[in-house]
């Protein structure tokens, strides 16, 4: 049978979701404790390869196992075992042909920013501190620029030939939340490396007046690295919701 | 002349406030920070004495300097050291007979909690998670006997024989912030050790059922640490407030 997690993880301490051999990841911690539970080798697939720092509260992990178990009984014990840094909201039998990377339709990630005179302990695990002047309606600019069928390169770290980067944005916007709290969402198909870390950077400093918001659409059509700024820290990014 | 700090802290990595020889704590930081700032050594007085893991919105630090010095000059250069883990959220010079600790009047910490099926990682560094039935209207009845002047010794950890653990609570009340978090505001002129936590630990408690609200007055008339819950833990605590 096939099971799916729903899992929500602080980032901060994991160098990124994707097992590696020699550092601590999210789907490493996933794979090693789903084995002893299992008393068999579980290999899983995730939905998104978050980076190192970059958090989820709606990945989703994908794995085979060769007898019928309960869910809820991974589940349950998974969350002992991992939380709070790691926690699966939700587990289900899913059919055996789904899988959380190829089955998935559509990413949201958010990005979130403060703004405040001083950094603020509570909020900057989970948020990026921009202090200074910042133009929202310009960064709503640009965010609009992002919207349609776009090739992407100018975002993206580390192309391969031959590799299509033409990504279909379904949705960007900036959401003010008050107190100075401010979320990016955004909704595509699929993402490149480090897009929407760069695409924040960029909006941040088109906000910020270093560029401006007309400048967006050029900088796309640069297909060029060097025309978009520099990405934005992992830590306010998250993998909000991966839609099937 | 007197400087005094606002400052902001996450305690997770902590061990508390106050200096101690062989453990991190935030005035070992301040003080070793400013010391090399200033070149001599600095004695720092902080308002209230908080646990490990307990954090900080609002502790007040006070020390002298041999020398005029700009306030706004050591903030900048503490919160380049020490941001965002410990903050200093404003700086100003004060009279020479000020005491961050002996002048404050009043103190106000709040404690939060969250309700969910699960744990949640975004929330459980600052809040404790409380899964399952809980009467937020047997909380706040119980809340509302702690108002006054009571001696506390069933809240308070190590009471010293001679030392009166008689506290005056100006305001204690359980506000519902929504999304299943709840806060925990309690006022007064000074706490004993362990005295919300412990506080926080019984009223859960009694939300839970495993103790009436109607006990609450009983448990304070007891001075008796056994007729009172286990402390909460300190991560949901924070050192709010204090009012001179």
């Amino acid at each position: 049978m096939k099971i799916a997690l729903l899992v929500a993880y602080d980032g901060t301490d994991f160098h990124g979701f994707a097992r590696q051999k020699h550092a601590r990841t999210v789907q490493g911690e996933l794979e090693s404790r789903l084995s002893l539970l299992l008393r068999a080798p579980v290999e899983t697939v995730g939905a998104g390869r978050t980076d190192a720092g970059v958090h989820a509260a709606g990945q989703v992990v994908s794995f085979d196992v060769s007898r019928e178990i309960d869910p809820a009984w991974v589940q349950m014990r998974l969350n002992k075992l991992l939380a709070p840094e790691v926690v699966v909201r939700t587990a289900a039998k899913v059919p055996d042909d789904f899988s959380a990377r190829f089955s998935a339709t559509r990413r949201a990630y958010e990005y979130r920013l403060y703004r405040s005179p001083v950094p603020d302990p509570f909020r900057d695990r989970f948020a990026l501190w921009v202090p200074g002047p910042l133009s929202l309606s310009k960064m709503r600019a640009a965010a609009r620029a992002l919207i349609g069928e776009h090739d992407f390169s100018s975002f993206c770290r580390l192309p391969e030939p031959d590799v299509s980067l033409v990504r279909n944005v379904h949705d960007a916007r900036w959401v003010d939340l008050g107190d100075g709290l401010l979320r990016f969402d955004i909704e595509a198909g699929a993402f490149c490396h480090q897009m929407v870390r760069s695409l924040v950077g960029t909006m941040v400093d088109i906000g910020r007046g270093r560029k401006r918001a007309g400048d967006m659409a050029a900088i796309i059509r640069a297909t060029d690295r060097a025309a978009a700024s520099q990405p934005a820290p992992p830590h306010g990014l998250c993998l909000w919701e991966v839609v099937y």
